[in-house]
C-alpha cells in the first residue's frame, strides 16, 4: 500500500493565560469545553514557565489572553504560550485578546516614536499566531496590523441594547469626550435611533504647545440624558471631566458606557464620584472586587466571544454575528 | 594586501515615474539634482517597461511617484521601479508618494473586504523599498502599516499658514465635514490662533442600514468666515454639501481646504458652483489645466518634499521641520 | 470535555475578477459550481473595491482573472481579491491566471531593467495567494518564480489536436517566428507526428546595435502547409512579418496558432491580412467581438481549467491530465 | 451552488533518499505503507535528481534520509527532495533525519566560525520542510535551531533498556567520555537505576591553547562495570582511549553505549581494539557490513520512528512515548 | 547634475532601558560619549512608552538593557525602543543584553513546552535588532537562536584573573554545582593554570521522576580551596547547597563565583549564610544596595562592553579581546 | 557629546572556497589583494569546518567557490562560509559563482520534479548572501530567482572575440547543437557579423515518448567553418554527436566553443575524437592537467570577473562592461 488514508477530523482546544482565567472558564462554558489544564508559574527573576499537561497536537487552538494589570507580563507570557502551542504541532493557533495591548501607541504622534500596536501585532505573529480575535479595537486600523485574518467583535451591540431597554423613553444625546471619537458616537447615536450627538473640544494655546485651555461643548446637552462613550476608561481623567462638563452644560442626567474598563486607580474613585449616574462597562478586562462602586454595571462579554470561537471552528461567519437580515 | 579599503561615498539620486514627472523635476531643483534619465513606456497590452539609462549602483535612491489619474497603472510602475532599482544594486530605495493610494480603504467597514492600504504597504516592501515618504495620510495609523521607516510630512502648516495671512482678521470656525476628521478640525483650529470648531452630523435611518436622513450642523458657523477642511478631495460630493449646509446654517463666506486634491469629475464643477469662494489645494497630485477653476488656488508641496528629501540624505532630523522651537 | 472534536469538511468555492467574468463561469458550469457573487466597482479616481456577499470562511478558494486590456488594473484587482480572501479567513487560495502578465519580462535583457514576471509572483505570494495556476507560460522558468506549487496547464493539446484533425493529411512544417521559441516548434512537431521545422533567423547589423538587417527562414517550408506557433500573440507583427515571409519562401498555406490572444491593435487587421488561411487560439484572454475576424478560431480553454480546480480540489493528479499511458 | 463541499481526507506517504533506502523500508514495513517510488540519480557532474512516480497532491508526506558517508550529497538530496514535494503541492511535509547533519557545529567555539546546525535547520525551512524529526541531537538546543515542530525521540530508553537486562546484576559505573556530556552520563544513571557516574578530565596547558596535557578519570570506576556513553560515534578515538583510561584505572569491564554510529574509518579498528566487551550502537545511520566487528551490537531505530510516525499523523501524542504513567 | 555625492559618516549613539541606566552610562564614559536623552515612562496601565528627545537618524545604535527585576516589562520596553530606532532610521541596530533573559528556557526538557530563549531572539529581530551583543549565554548554542550576528562577550576572564591573584597560592579545585556545568568548570581550571575540578551528582530516584534522592561530589576537595562557578545565581540554592556539601566533603574554603547576580530572594541571604569566605559576581544584571552583603564583591562588567562597542564600531575584532597573541 | 562620528570607509575582501583556490587567487592577483587565510576542512564523516583567520568585521566581502567535482559538497561550503561571514559580520557578502550549480535544473520538465536552481538561489539567501555574481547562465530567467542584485557576466565577448580573430576570413557558420539554444546561436551569429545559423533538430517517435528517432541538420553547413556553440560541455555527448552531424552534412571545419568546460568523463576523450579541430572554454570551473586535450584552448574568466568585482566595490557600472558605446 502506497498510502495510508484517512478521514480528517478537527478538534477545539481552549486555552487560557493567568491574567483572567476566569473569563476563558466562562467561555468554555458557552462552548462545552474545559480550558486545557497546563503549569504555569514564575521563576524567581521572573521569567514565566508553560507547561501544557494535555497533547495538543492537531488541535484547533483558542488562546484566550486578557491583559490587565502587569500588562507586559501579560504579553510575554501570551507569546510564550503561543510558542509552546506552535512547536508542540497545534494545527492552527487563534490568540483572543478581547483587550487589545498597546492599543493607543497605534501611530507616532511625534517623531521618533514606537508604534507598539504594529509591534504587537508582529511579535504575535512571530511567535506563531495565525489569527487574532479582539474586541473593540481603539482604532479599526489596528485590523490591518495583523498579516492574517483577525475576527474583530463589536461590543456596542451589547452596550447599546442594555442603554436602549433601560433608558428608553428618555432624551437622549450621545457624548463623545473629545475630537477624535466622534465618529465613534454617531455609531452609538445611529444604534440608539438616531439620538443627537455631541463633543467636548479642547483649545489648545497656540504659542504654548500641548497646553489646554479651555474645553467647550459643542452640540446640545443641556435637558437631556446624555451618553458619554470611550472605547475604554484606564485612569478615568478625561471621562469624569467630560461628565462634569456634561452636567455643567446642563445635562438632566449623564450615563458612562465603555467597553474596556481598564480602570487603573483612581478610575474608580473618579467615576463613583463624577455625577455620572451609571457607568457600563464589559469585561473584556478583569474589574476586580476592590475596584468596583455602586453605579457600576459589568455586562459579560463572555457570550459574544464564545460564539464568535464557535463561527471559526465551524467555519461559519462572524460577519454575520453583527449585521441584521 | 588582506583588503582594499576606500572610504564610503553616498550619492542623492531622483528618479520619477510618469504620472507627474513636473513635481519631480521641480523637487529636484530645489535639491539642485537632475532627474535620472529612463525609458520608460507601454507594451501595446499594458505592461509597463522601464529602464534606467544611467548606472545607479550604490545611490541613495528617492523614487517620486504621484498616483493620479489611472492609479492602478502608477501604482504597478512604482513597483517595478522598485525592482529595477533592487536588481540594479541601488544602495537604499526611499519611495516618494506624496499621495497614498488606497489611502481610504485602511480598515474593514464590514466583513470579507479588504484593507488594501496595507496591502499597499507590504507591496511596496516586497519589491524592494526601504523607505517610504508621503504627505498627510487619510489616517495616521498608515504609517503603521509599512514595515519600516516612513517619513510623514504635514501640508497642514502650509494650508494654515496661507489660510492664516489671507483670512487675518476674520472671524473663523474650522469645519470638519464629517464625523470622522473632527479631530483633524481641531489641529486645524490650534494652528489659526485657537479658533472653534463645528462638523457636519449625518443621521442615519436604524431601520434601513446606511441610510442618511438628515445632515445637522453642530457647533457654531452664523455670520463667521467657515474653513471646511478634509485631507483628500475625490468627486467633492461631500465637501461641496458641506460647504452649501455652512452658508444655509448662516456663514459669512467658506473656504474649502484640502491637500490632496484629486478631482475626479466633476469634482471641479461641484467646487465651482458650491458657493466656497476659495478652494486652496496643493500638489501632490497632477491638477490639470482643464480641472482648474476661477476660486481654485494651488499651493506647491516640492519645497517641502525636497526639504525631507535632504534631510533624509543628510542623516538630519524631519520632525525638526514641524516643530517649533 | 477538553475538546471539541469534528470531522473536517473542505469548501471549493469559485472567485472571479472583473476582467473576463465570462471565462470563470465558464469554468463554473464544467465544476457544477457557481461564482460567488461580489461587490466590486472602482472609486472614481479609480481606486479598485472589492466585497464578498458570502462567507469564504474556510473555503478552498480558487479566484480567476484574465489579464487583458487595462492589464495593470486587474492584477491589481488580483491582489486586493487575495488579500480580502485572506483576511475573510479562506483556507486555501489559489490564483488562476489563464494569461500570465509581465510574463515576457521574465530576465534582464539588458542592465538596470526590471524582472517584473518575477515580481508579479511575489506580489501574489504577498498579497496571500499560496498555489498558482497558470496556462503555457513564456518560458518554463516563470514557474520558479513562484514560492510554492504551480500548476502550470498545457494548451498545446488542445491546439494539435485541433490543427491534427483539420489538417489532417498535409505536408505540416512546424515554424518558429523567431530564433528564441525553436524549442517550442519542435514539441509541436513532436505532438503533429514528426513533422518538421523550421524558424525565421534574424540577422542583426553588429555596428548598429537592434537593428534587424535581414529575416531569413532557415528550414524547409516550400510547397508545405505551415504552422506559424507562439505563446502569445500581442500586436502581431512579428507573427505577421513571419507568415508573409514563409510564404515567400513557398509555403503552399499557413496556420498560425497561439494560445494567448492578446491581439492588441492592431493584431486583428495585421493578422486578417496577413495571407495566413486559419489563426486558431485558446480564450484565455477575452477576445471581444470587435477583435475577431473571418480567419479566427477561438477554443475554450475551460474545460482543461475546471478539470484542473477538480483535481486539485480533489487531491489528485494534474500532471496525469498530459501525460499519456 | 455556491460551493461544492466533501469530507477532508489525509493520506500517510513514506519517501526515502538514496543514502540508507533499508531504513525507510523498514519503517515502512512497520507502518504497514510502502516508500513511494522514484526516479532519483545523480547526473555526470554529481547534480541529484529527483522525481516521484506517483501522484503527492494533498499528502502528509514523511521524507526519511540518514546522512552518512557523503553527508553533503545527502543534505542536498534531502533539500531538493522536499523541493520537489513543495512544488507537487504535499499538503505537509515532514522531514525526518534520525541523524541531524553538523550537530556538532551547533555554537561557535571561536570567532569567525559558521553555526552550522542553525544553517541546517533554516535550510530545511526554507527548501519547504515544515516539521522535523530526528533521534538523540547532539545537544538538546539544537531543537530551538529549527522554526517549527520538532518531535525529538530518544534512543536512550532502547540503550538501557538492552544494557540494564543484559548486564543486569553487576555494579555499573556510568562514564562520560569528557566534561561536555557528564548531563548526559547523569540522566543514564538515572535510567540504569541510580548508578554512580565518572568522567575523563581533560587538563590543558594554560601556556599553550588547546593542548591537553593529561586525562584524568573523576569519579570511582575500579572494579566496576563501567558504560561509556556518548550521542555519537564519529573516528573513536576520544571514546577508545576514554575505554582504555577507564582499564587503566582499575575498571572490571567497560561497554560502550552511543546512538549513532557514523564509524568513520578508523573508528571500526579503534573500538574492536579499545578493550571494550562490547560496543551497543543503533542504526540512525547505515553502518556497512565492513565495518561491522565482532563486539558489535546494532540495535534498530525503525519501530521508534515508525510509531512516532503513526502518532504524528494520528495527531496522537509523542511525549507520551517516553514518558511513563 | 545627475547625483549630489558626499562622504559617508557614521556616528555611534548610545541608549540605555529604565532597568539600569548605571551601567549604560558608565559604559557611556569608557567610550566618551553621553547616553541620548529620551522621554520613557509608563501608562497607568503599564503600557511603556518612549520617545528619543533627539534625531537619530543614521546612526550605528548601541541600546543597553540589563533585564533584572520585572523581567517581562524590560523585554517588552526593549523591544519598543528597537521599534522607535526602527523608524525613526537609525542605520544599524545592536541590542545589548549584558544578561539574555529567558536563557534557561533554551530548550523542551519535556513536551509542550516553549523555547522562550529562542522566541526572546525572534522577538528581538522582529522588532528590528540587527546584532546582538551579550554576556556569558546560559550555554553557547543560544548565539544559533539569533539569525544575524552576535557578539558574545566572556566575563570569565574578569572573574578568573580577579580570583587567580587574589588566591594565588592556594591549591585550587574547580567545582561545578551540577552535572551539566561541568564543561564550564573545565575552562575555569584551564585558565587558572590547570587545577583539578569536581562536581555535585545528583542522584534521582527512578521510580519517583525528579526526585532527586542523593548529591554526591565527585573529585577531590578535600583539603582545597575550592572555587564553585556557574554562569548565574538566581535563588542561590543550587549554589549554596554545593557550597555546604563541598565544605562537608572537607574543603579548606570556598568562593562562588558567577556572571550573573540576579540574587532574586532568598539569594543574598542564603549565600551570605552559605559559609562560602566570597562571593564573587559582576554587575550585568543591577545588584541593589539592600542585596548587598559582606562578603560580595562586585566586578564591573562595564568596560568590557565599552571596548566590545568601541570595536563593533571601528569594525574593529571583538574575538581578538578574548584571544591571546 | 551625545555621539562619536567618524567617516566612514569600507574594505574589499576576497574568500575562496576550496574547489578550485587558483581562480579565486588568480582574480585577486588583477584586483591586488589577497585571498583572505582560512582553515577549512572536512570531518571524518564529511561535515565541513571553516573559520577565517584575520576579522572580516565590516568587510565587502566578495566569496568565489567553483562547482566542479564534487559539486554537492562545494555548495554546502559555499553556504557554510557565507554563514560564517554573516555572523562575523561581514558588512555585505557577495557570493561569486562562475559555475552556478543545478543551472540545467531551471523548470519542471515533466510533473513532481524540483527546481533545483531555485531551491539554490533561496539556499544562497538563506544563508546570507545579499548579491549573486555569475557567468553565463544556462538560462537567462535564473536571474530572477535569486531575490536580490544579480551581476550576470558575459564569457561571449571573451569567446568571440578569440574565434573572430582566429578564425578572421573563414566563412563561418554558427550551430546550436539543438533546438533549444538556437537563439544563443543568434547571439554569437551577431557578434560575429552577422554569419548565419543553423541547429540540430531531433525528431521524437510520437508514439513512443523521449525517443529519438532522428537528427536532422536545419540551415546550411557545408563547405563552411561551424562553430558549435553552448553554455556548459558536461559529459560532451550532445556537442560531439553535433560536431560528427555537422562534418557529415560537409561542414569544412568545426570548432566547439563552450563557457563551462565542465567535463565529466568521458567528455575529454569524445571531444578529442569528435572531430572538431578546436576546443574552446573557459576556467569557470577547473580543468584538471587529466582532462585537457590537445585541441583544448581554455581562456581565463579571471580578468572578466577581477573587473567586476572592482566595478561593483567602487559602485561602478557592471553593465558598461558589455557595451559599447
Amino acid at each position: 500500500m502506497n498510502a495510508i488514508s484517512i478521514t480528517t477530523r478537527k478538534s477545539l482546544m481552549l486555552f487560557s493565560g493567568r491574567a483572567f482565567p476566569a473569563l476563558a472558564e466562562e467561555i468554555g462554558k458557552y462552548l462545552d469545553v474545559t480550558v486545557t489544564p497546563q503549569s504555569a508559574y514564575d521563576f524567581a527573576n521572573g521569567e514565566i514557565f508553560v507547561r501544557f499537561e494535555e497533547s495538543v497536537r492537531g488541535s484547533d487552538a483558542f488562546l484566550v489572553q486578557s491583559c490587565g494589570v502587569d500588562l507586559n507580563k501579560w504579553v510575554m507570557e501570551t507569546l510564550i504560550m503561543i510558542d509552546a502551542l506552535k512547536r508542540a504541532s497545534a494545527k492552527r493557533i487563534t490568540v483572543v485578546l478581547p483587550f487589545y495591548p498597546y492599543a493607543r501607541q497605534d501611530k507616532k504622534h511625534r517623531g521618533r516614536e514606537p508604534i507598539s500596536a504594529r509591534l504587537v501585532a508582529d511579535l504575535l505573529r512571530t511567535a506563531g499566531a495565525q489569527r487574532l480575535m479582539t474586541v473593540d479595537l481603539h482604532t479599526d486600523q489596528i485590523q490591518g496590523f495583523f498579516d492574517g485574518p483577525v475576527d474583530h467583535l463589536f461590543a456596542q451591540p451589547l452596550l447599546t441594547s442594555y442603554i436602549g431597554q433601560r433608558y428608553s423613553g428618555e432624551e437622549l444625546t450621545v457624548v463623545s469626550p473629545d475630537s477624535g471619537r466622534v465618529r465613534t458616537a454617531e455609531r452609538w447615536a445611529d444604534r440608539l435611533g438616531g439620538a443627537p450627538i455631541a463633543f467636548i473640544h479642547k483649545t489648545r494655546d497656540p504659542n504654548r504647545p500641548n497646553q489646554v485651555v479651555a474645553n467647550r461643548v459643542v452640540g446640545d446637552v443641556a435637558g437631556r440624558t446624555c451618553i458619554v462613550v470611550d472605547d475604554m476608561i484606564d485612569t478615568g481623567g478625561t471621562i469624569s471631566k467630560a461628565v462634569k462638563q456634561v452636567l455643567e452644560a446642563g445635562a438632566n442626567k449623564v450615563v458612562v458606557a465603555a467597553t474596556h474598563g481598564v480602570l487603573s486607580p483612581p478610575a474608580s474613585e473618579r467615576l463613583a464620584e463624577s455625577g455620572a449616574c451609571e457607568v457600563v462597562l464589559t469585561n473584556t478586562v478583569s474589574i476586580p472586587e476592590e475596584h468596583r462602586f455602586d453605579t457600576l454595571t459589568v455586562l459579560s462579554i463572555a457570550p459574544l466571544i464564545a460564539q464568535a470561537i464557535h463561527e471559526v471552528f465551524e467555519d461559519g461567519s462572524v460577519t454575520s454575528l453583527f449585521e441584521t437580515g
